[in-house]
């Protein structure tokens, strides 16, 4: 896996994409390889491998917000539509959407072969869901894209899992919509002082 | 932050090292450095930052141990213990440990103010929870150390609380050991097919 930017220039650098276009910024199989790489390597408790993703590119990237527009559109008041289609127009847009799943039959089987740490397993599996959307979603912006993380499930779960076959155990839990970026991030995001959020003891 | 290591190399090598000892790898400030870097730059939802982290140097990291071994002494059958202490002893042969917290008074604070989104809250803190983990448990082994990435917690919360007097509301989710590598990561970490985990639909 070759690319020269470093992991601390990655980090900085990412950040919430809103403006995105369908022009390609790398091959589709590059794509799938920056997500493979990320599969395999961020890590699950137990070696688990909870994770499982979906690519949508193409019409099946359309179809997943037509689907969640479609959804919203029996839930948010006619009136206040015009804002929410804005935004679903903003995100079919794009060039694809990564969905990020948890296969709960794993997370459930751990559940019984390990009773004392039962409450845990859902626990770090949401965890390990949250290191790989966000190396990802590095991923994808180190190569050039703009990507931002979405959540509409539960609401899109059920259509999902019928329109594409999904495992019933798969459990929807991210949507990352990406393209080639048309706006920069803003400028002004806060940062609370980090002598608040940090402490050494030593 | 100047780093050479890149971004995938970063993500490749990182490990669970179990084999950890005092010796300094880096200066303390550089540490306190990368763990700013990760803090600020990682997200969290709606920008609410509630990722609170504490890192235990010196008396203080050896403190976390002694608390933790006391805990499950009480706990543990005293013919099992001696691995329990063989692991302890383990984390404590390390340089520090990072703790990391969410403050739940912010999360509480976002579902009092969105109540349509409050069940997702505390699922969200604890997806940026585990991307800020990655996140600091990679940058430490990109610098040279070796970290695991352990969960006494919630055994040792209250305890851990009052020793460092630190707010009721942070909530404990994990406790990073690292050091300088004594033994090489288990060369053996089976992964699954990655056709099973990925599926790419255009």
């Amino acid at each position: 896996m070759t690319l020269t930017t470093t992991f601390y220039d990655a980090i900085e650098n990412r950040r919430s994409i809103y403006g995105i276009s369908k022009e390609p910024v790398i091959s589709d199989e590059r794509i799938q390889e920056i997500v493979n790489h990320a599969v395999k390597y961020v890590p699950s408790a137990f070696n688990s491998q909870t994770a499982r993703v979906v690519i949508l590119l193409g019409d099946n990237h359309t179809k997943l917000w037509d689907i969640t527009t479609q959804t919203l559109k029996g839930m948010v008041p006619e009136d206040q539509f015009a804002s929410t289609q804005e935004k679903m127009d903003s995100f079919n847009a794009g060039y694809g959407t990564v969905l990020f799943f948890e296969d709960m039959s794993i997370v459930e089987g751990l559940q019984a072969q390990f009773p004392s740490y039962a409450d845990n397993f859902p626990v770090w599996s949401l965890q390990s869901s949250g290191m790989l959307q966000y190396t990802i979603w590095t991923a994808l912006e180190s190569e050039g894209f703009g990507a931002s993380l979405q959540h509409y499930n539960p609401l899109i779960d059920e259509e999902v899992k019928t329109t594409w076959n999904l495992p019933t155990s798969w459990k929807l839990l991210a949507q990352m919509p990406f393209g080639k970026p048309t706006v920069e991030p803003n400028p002004n995001k806060e940062f609370e002082p980090i002598e608040d959020r940090v402490k050494v003891l030593k």
